[in-house]
């Protein structure tokens, strides 16, 4: 069992989501945050960086955006329906956009390629949770 | 002048919004990330916490949607306006649930009032930049 | 493999660190901050929340310093030894002062002891990384 | 009087350091924050890319250790003097390390000096904090 899911168990009441899908969102939002951290440090070191601007800024908008919403996601405490649906649902386009301009430079940069199976997995992760909302 | 303002003057290429409602909205991004932090601590603090449970976990909720607001609207390069509307849309609803936590409780703490304030104006300049979007 | 190596292993020059070492101590930190994020939202949920004011507290600062240096350690671009070796040492000491203050709870708090685990974890991990600077 | 003074002013405890100082090591954090996400921005959308890419990464790590200073500084709860200064320490090295680099850019690129600026000046406020403590 994952540090994750362990902490949801011992939360002192219930969570609004069942919880291997909130587990499996915040892990995915976390993992994301920092392959898009790493990837905006590779595009910046690679020799053709004029071709990666905007998926090195892409990037950084993308970490920032899932860090913030694995710590939304993260608390139990508090929750707004309202608030939630419309974080995650910032997440899911920053993940998109991101993994769209990973995409494009997969064939030529792995760190690219493995970036954008992160964006996916955090989109549909994402997506997933906005229709158990509703 | 900001530093804010000066940042943005200073970059290489042209922005897609109006400078100063672009710096206004910067810099009550990252005011009502501070004052949310702050109010989180002294709700954390208070004797009647019991109380402030729910106002301490949106103010954490909301520092942490105002910050990468904030990176997100800082960062020019590679702008995509479908992820910015949706990032800033987030932090409209971040403030506004915490916003109206913090006013049910202004009457009785002064950091949840002026707190209150915070959420509010940063809101509002999010929301005045959603329809420069459009 | 994890997607953290993978990206290591695509970043287009070399590593200062180890690799092995360099991911397990990324990924502790990346945990570290979500289990603290965790256990301070519990905490604040708690009946007995007035014993834990100060671990909530640690918790939140423990989040945000493992959060940066896990961006810190993510980074290889532009690597500079004096300042992430003082950044990892932040880190070592949010995490010896959380994790010993959620030691103090686990044995009636689930969450803190897990929490105290992955502060502990994230400390020796990071004075390992420590070592290998010198 | 600034958002960050009122709200230290309406903590419900004492603060461990003198509030003028407290509020001015808080601002410049955060102010320091913003101006280096700026900053690498800027230097990723520069023709001469390449010179700045040091430039860029220690923005980037600035960016995220200022911010983490920034919140530890604002939480009065739980205060733990070894922590706080270890973290103040690696913001110090932070802000040196990305204003000597953002200092040699400062002829040619104006974001790099109004940035370097605001390196040194978190960086003296970080010291000063540093110096009280002891």
């Amino acid at each position: 069992m994952t540090i994750t899911m362990a902490m949801l168990d011992a939360y002192p009441a219930d969570s609004v989501f069942e919880k291997q899908l909130l587990t499996r969102s915040i892990q995915t939002c976390v993992e994301c945050a920092q392959a898009c951290t790493a990837c905006a440090d590779a595009d910046i070191r690679e020799e053709m960086i004029s071709d990666l601007v905007k998926c090195a800024t892409l990037n950084l908008d993308c970490a920032d955006m899932c860090e913030a919403t694995g710590r939304v996601l993260t608390r139990q405490t508090g929750f707004d329906a309202d608030m939630v649906r419309a974080v995650v649902q910032a997440c899911v386009q920053a993940c998109r956009v991101c993994g769209d301009e990973c995409d494009r430079h997969a064939q030529m940069h792995e760190h690219c390629r493995v970036c954008a199976e992160a964006c996916r997995r955090c989109q549909h992760t994402c997506e997933d949770l906005i229709a158990a909302l509703t």
